[in-house]
């Protein structure tokens, strides 16, 4: 254990920037004279305590350097132990059950969107703010790992990105600085770029802050129970939702060139065109099957359908109409839509465009080889060679992720859920979507009545999802901490 | 087009080979002095009429040998013509659509199982004997084409079954007749003890060789409405076909060195032990969910539990009961059982046994590589080291695979299924096991009452599923064509 004395000081440290978020609903709780700002700095000393004791008892002398296996333990453990701080709140204010409270922070913090709660209409103003920022920090914490330390670890496949393809890795620490830097800028002006929008299309300036929090994060959490169903009277809100979640659903790096005067990197990139590709064709699918089946009006048709399939495809997961409603076929597609997510290094979850082509790209070659068998091929994507060892580790991520849902939505059936519910309820949890299909936890529906078990489960599955799967099991393999 | 014509003379003997299977039906017709002979000589004279002229007109002065890409015609092409004219007796006899002529024979020469027939306790006997016909020599087909074909043609990673593993290609040719033999000498062995086996359990005589037929080729076609489930008062009929079933899904190739003296190839043979592992978990497990969930008796629990989990994962199809009733977690674990299927070079479907163990293998292989990045791994499957071909291969049939069922149940919901039929009548299709799950397809149901096109989309998918997907595949690339 002594080797990860550096993963728990740094996890102390993490503790610590979580207990300074908590001021932010204490402040404004105090501001609007609502004696629930004790509960929120309760929950504030309680993890500086708990997150300086750690950094404490941990204190490296001089500096320190991460390896592989450190990084490995300290991702896990630090998306563990804020969602078991930041469960602190939900748990003084709303009386919730341990299982509630868990199942709706980690839904929070891994920008997934599901909820037990109802009576958000008339909520605590703290308590939903807290819920927003959950997924708000979560959001631009799934980016800094997309882009940061999964290339590093060599991950499901995102060695691709990799920012430097050689091993000059004195160079690195200061390009990480500048990246994360302009990271954090693009986060910032586009979560104020969209409440700006949303403001000034109708929201008040809470919903405004709120949802912008939940879009830009592609989270869903939403101030109303009806979710963005709330606002369905006007459409430019929608359309606004719309845009800022095809924005966070973009590779960050992309917005770190933006910034360094080159815009053409977006139109260059193969997952953008590949992901805006796919959110035009099932838009207009749906908009079709709205309008020629349902017999919607156009405007309506192509409202509904862009917003809702952009909300899936981004794993958002806001609602704003039952899509299930709209056909066997509408049902089929959404079951789909969940898997695919946004890009790489984005908020999005689910298997990510790039994995999809760079699949596909490697089953046409495998059927050239069958015709050609002794033919050498090699492959590129966005100007970089796939290598083996990519092709490799994306594939077993694909075979994980597949094994996660699947063993996932059986444990589930054995607690008592419908397959339905069971099988929609592991993938949206897994791609940390938000709903799933079905009466139960439709996008009408709620996590609410699931039993105790099945919300353990489903937590564990989002933050398997979260961390790429693969980042959590090498941990609980005996393997790793032999030797 | 003209390198083809082996492949088209090779067809043509093929047909003729058809024709003189149905002399069977005929001369039994015949002698039960029922007109019906007519029909089935007349399909006979039209398909071995059809299959001299494509002989005769592509016949090959002296020898020839064939390439791959002629392989990969001929295979799709037999099965394809095999099916349009062994519909013919359907279409004479029962008056059947032409979708429902096509589906009821592709699934009977697939080994599928699934049927749009109903009143087949008073169907002619004749017909009821072409059915589990066709499932017999669809069983051998399949058995021979995994043995002797597709390992040469590096499909589905099936090259790991390779005979040879040097290229001594002039050494082939009397191996694959004397296994060939030998294959074909089991077959018939296995059909007859289970017939035998049958009749002295109280069986019928054209009972007992009717589903001996359609067991050892784990077809699942019944001469009752009711499947199995017609012999429900009589457990020893059902646990004779559990025994047939999984002899029906093992490697036929160990019959071969069994005949040759050695049984001990079995015990050694690690897709024999994981496929019958799989059995006993799942027999059990579904025991003791039909024991202490539903409250049922232990023996009549085990024999419905092992009856209808080897009937689903040896791909056969025949149900006992419904056992969907069993409860959610019941529908769950045969949902999955769909996929497994049985081992290769058996006359099963499904992805097979061999295949989740080498995926296995490379799963636990990739987690050892994200902590030690620079270690070298060799991974050996039954002796023999699995090259990378052979992973890239057996990926690659995965992905196909998935996407086959996934292109499928989506085709399927867009003419008009439910949820639960478009995705397990896929999955059902393309694995070749025969009933799909919910009130329409399910153990107790029929693919009577879904639309043409919807039976259409079945039949290729259990074309597909049988031809290991990729064979087809590759014929209709443009690429293939080409140079």
């Amino acid at each position: 254990m002594k080797n990860f004395r550096p993963a728990l000081f740094v996890t102390g440290w993490f503790l610590a920037g979580l207990a300074l978020i908590m001021w932010i609903p204490t402040i404004y709780m105090l501001v609007l004279g609502d004696e629930e700002w004790r509960k929120f700095l309760l929950s504030s000393v309680i993890t500086l305590t708990a997150g300086i004791l750690l950094a404490a008892t941990n204190r490296q002398r001089g500096g320190f350097a991460l390896v592989p296996r450190q990084v490995f333990v300290l991702t896990t453990l630090i998306w563990l132990m804020a969602c078991v701080f930041a469960a602190l709140p939900m748990l003084l204010i709303q009386q919730m059950s341990y299982a509630d409270a868990l199942f709706e922070t980690m839904s929070g913090i891994t920008t997934t969107g599901s909820t037990v709660l109802t009576g958000l209409d008339h909520a605590s103003r703290g308590f939903l703010l807290w819920r927003s920022l959950l997924q708000w920090i979560g959001g631009i914490g799934f980016i800094a790992m997309g882009v940061l330390i999964l290339p590093f670890l060599r991950v499901g496949g995102m060695r691709l990105f990799h920012a430097e393809s050689s091993d000059r890795s004195e160079k690195v620490l200061p390009r990480f600085e500048s990246v994360s830097k302009a990271i954090v800028f693009s986060y910032l002006a586009l979560s104020l770029a969209c409440a700006v929008a949303y403001y000034f299309a109708g929201m008040s300036v809470f919903d405004a802050v709120n949802h912008a929090m939940t879009t830009v994060a592609t989270g869903g959490f939403s101030t109303y129970d009806a979710s963005m169903g709330y606002f369905n009277d006007t459409p430019s809100i929608l359309w606004i939702a719309v845009v800022f979640m095809i924005l966070g659903a973009l590779p960050f790096v992309l917005y770190v060139q933006l910034l360094r005067g080159s815009p053409s990197a977006f139109w260059k990139d193969r997952q953008v065109s590949g992901f805006l590709g796919i959110v035009l064709f099932f838009g207009v699918l749906l908009a079709l099957v709205n309008g020629l089946v349902q017999g919607r009006d156009p405007a309506s048709a192509l409202t509904a359908s862009f917003f809702n399939v952009v909300s899936i495809i981004s794993t958002t997961g806001f609602a704003s109409e039952d899509y299930s409603l709209w056909g066997e076929q509408a049902v089929m597609v959404f079951f789909y839509l969940a898997f695919v997510g946004g890009c790489s290094g984005s908020t999005s979850g689910g298997l990510k465009v790039f994995r999809l082509q760079v699949a596909y790209k490697m089953l046409r070659r495998q059927l050239d080889r069958l015709v050609h068998p002794h033919a050498v091929f090699t492959e590129r994507y966005n100007n970089r060679e796939i290598s083996e060892d990519i092709i490799r580790s994306l594939i077993s991520f694909s075979f994980f992720f597949a094994l996660t849902i699947a063993l996932l939505a059986l444990s589930l059936s054995f607690v008592g859920l419908d397959f339905m519910t069971s099988m929609t309820g592991a993938i949206t949890a897994v791609c940390n979507v938000g709903p799933g299909l079905g009466s139960v936890i439709g996008p009408a529906g709620n996590f609410a009545t699931l039993p105790d078990a099945a919300k353990w489960l489903l937590s564990a599955g989002m933050l398997l999802g979260r961390l790429e799967i693969m980042t959590v099991l090498v941990v609980i393999t005996p393997g790793f901490w032999r030797g």
